[in-house]
């Protein structure tokens, strides 16, 4: 026989089936017993009445501790007051026990932030861990396919990397066999030499920051994804990150109903992620926040309460570009018409989510690419292969990096990037 | 107008579009000019006859380099000895040079493996490197697609692992923030944890080992997909592992017939990767290698010529089960019946390709698994979050890891594994 899971349990309505999985939670009222029984792809509430099952299955129930591992055997009734739209009827004999679990630590009461991180191999059994999580992975999956069928071509890029790029303060170095090398920040050096090979590119894997931060939106291992695309302007580049973003709501909302309403998310919000964005130029953005009453001088760069600020102002995603070049990377193409702006995007999320994206039209121009090596001050041997780029055969191109986490945080409403990524590391926190 | 890409050429027959694309190479003819242009996605001849397309563009041929970024507009025309079925007949005034590459370094003639090495980010531009990334692309997707519409959460596990699990002779620590973390090696028990939350998992990311070993099979940093399932057995777990090799080689044989032609791959030997692979447990395995007339003891492990010559005897990857216990690692059930032997099973290629998954039912009682871990000499309390998966809802469950690399390796025909990732860490190289 097929196993059969909980979340395709409609298909098996009126027969009886196995199901394997842990209790989440019981209780009885008189001569029934309700299990909810967990099995990973879903709940399912178990109804065991001693009038039928018989009294050994029925008393079995008492013995039955939270994340007891068991199988439960019955017949799927359709129950449209149910959770999941059925129930499952015990049959006489069909609660088989694998383990009693004894004294589960995370028990229906609240518990606080640090012990249910200590506790984290469990607490992603949680509903709203689960939920969580699954949609994180529809997001990983959401990103890939649309990347895959829109011409891109997946090319890891490493993580050990050779060179410090723009100082050591955020990097980890490790010791290579002698040598200091360092976890990788990003892989657009990379993506800009692959895309000269394959024309259209991504990477998709963990990335470091050794920040200090104890902010609730950083991690120092985060996972990002960075499209690269040959011939492509500032425009084109946005573009892309308008159909990524809409391509991942909209599989989520597609697939995820479950996961979303376990997390309260308003669908509303997203159902309004809809292509077109507004794109505001930089410009605007700081007279949309001085009209707002905040102080904000041209030349600095966006912190959480501006972005919070510019997000109350629009319904959906919305890109700020042209940011001054003196605050953006070295290797941002410059506006020709006001060389001080560099032709870069960053996509920020509304209701204070901040920035999802960041990205730029790269400078591919030799000489161009050196001076601004200069001026910030970086050493050209560092970049020598790099530079190779700009040498043979050199062509316009952009891309861009969307943070995992951030998406995923925004994507489910939550508070806390901590909660979107499996077993969270940071500042200090680097166990389970 | 819409983007015109040459591995889409065929749609455009008879019409006039623009290609962006490098010079790959180039042959003349009296007054005919043949250019190879490559845009990533494929390389298209194109045809400049003096006649029709004037002496300005003609010439402008002669001063075109290896490599030099151009767009070349002409009319697409059927022609069946042209590699891809088309060529481009180019109209007058149809290029324009974006840049002329100077003295690119890979020139068509040989160059020894050093020096391709620090070129990679040149060297992926070669016709040989692009099929061979293209292939680890479509194995990465051919993964993913067949373990997420199987049931499988795509569930990451950290990079940053807290604790030495077996020695740290191959592990490379970090300095984090004072504590020292170790890159990881493997997901496993993480993924352990993860299907008591979501039932089937997988975690697909870079894994890393300190090895010094200069052999062509070993890299430092390294891809490797690990399914882990609740409730399955051996043999249940050896049903995925074909599945899924199965799925790999299916779609790549589909969707890749370019890229092997360019390998010369031997296309029947992967048409031969079919369900069942033959199973042959590790006594029969002993008896064979010494019935070849190989000096091989009960109790050893593998060694690649050993490998090599169980895999000359059959046609397809075959699984070698029941290996001794004391080879294998601390967390692997044992057979009931005969508890020298571990419930494990490595998968094998033919024809000296070696080791492409190894996987085991895990032990799930907590006693036994103590017992184990002071086998091992390993600490407890480095498990002991390892060890709560065994208190709280213990259940039967197995698990795999396939290295990507090898698998790619393995299908491409190839004798590197340094050829199969995009810029290959090994003991002496760490650039670009």
């Amino acid at each position: 026989m097929d196993r059969v899971y909980i979340n395709s349990i409609g298909t098996h309505a009126g027969t009886e089936v196995t199901l394997r999985g842990w209790l989440y939670n019981k209780r009885s009222s008189g001569k029934i017993q309700f299990l909810l029984l967990r099995d990973g792809t879903g709940i399912i509430q178990c109804v065991v009445k001693q009038a039928d099952a018989g009294d050994e299955t029925f008393d079995l129930c008492d013995s039955l501790t939270q994340e007891t591992s068991l199988t439960v055997t019955g017949t799927v009734r359709v129950d449209g007051r149910a959770q999941g739209g059925h129930e499952l009827v015990v049959s006489g004999g069909g609660i088989e026990v694998i383990q009693i679990a004894q004294d589960y630590p995370i028990t229906p009461k609240e518990h606080g932030a640090a012990f249910l991180l200590d506790h984290r191999h469990l607490w992603i059994r949680s509903k709203r861990q689960w939920a969580i999580l699954r949609i994180r992975a529809r997001v990983i999956r959401a990103i890939r396919d649309w990347l895959d069928s829109n011409g891109f071509l997946n090319v890891d890029t490493p993580v050990f990397t050779p060179n410090a790029v723009e100082g050591t303060t955020t990097l980890f170095p490790v010791d290579y066999f002698g040598d200091t090398v360092y976890l990788t920040q990003s892989g657009q050096l990379y993506n800009e030499a692959n895309i000269m090979a394959f024309s259209k590119v991504y990477c998709f894997g963990p990335t470091f920051r050794a920040e200090k931060s104890k902010t609730r939106r950083h991690l120092t291992e985060f996972w990002m994804v960075e499209p690269e695309m040959a011939f492509y302007d500032l425009d084109q580049n946005m573009e892309v990150i308008e159909g990524l973003t809409c391509a991942i709501v909209s599989d989520v909302l597609n697939d995820c109903r479950e996961e979303l309403e376990v997390l309260e998310r308003d669908i509303t919000k997203l159902e309004a992620v809809q292509s077109p964005f507004p794109r505001i130029h930089y410009d605007e953005a700081v007279k949309r926040l001085n009209d707002a009453g905040r102080e904000f001088e041209w030349g600095c760069d966006f912190g959480a309460p501006d972005e919070t600020e510019l997000g109350s102002q629009f319904d959906r995603p919305f890109f700020v570009t042209h940011f001054p070049s003196q605050i953006k990377a070295f290797y941002m193409s410059r506006d020709p018409e006001r060389p001080e702006c560099a032709l870069a995007c960053d996509l920020i999320a509304p209701d204070g989510y901040g920035e999802l994206v960041g990205g730029s039209q790269r400078e591919d121009d030799l000489d161009e690419l050196l001076v601004r090596i200069g001026e910030h001050e970086l050493s050209p041997e560092v970049f020598e292969w790099y530079l190779d780029l700009r040498k043979y055969g050199t062509i316009p191109h952009a891309g861009f990096g969307m943070g995992l986490e951030r998406t995923v945080t925004w994507i489910c409403g939550i508070e806390h990037l901590r909660e979107t990524i499996p077993y969270p590391r940071m500042l200090h926190r680097v166990r389970p």
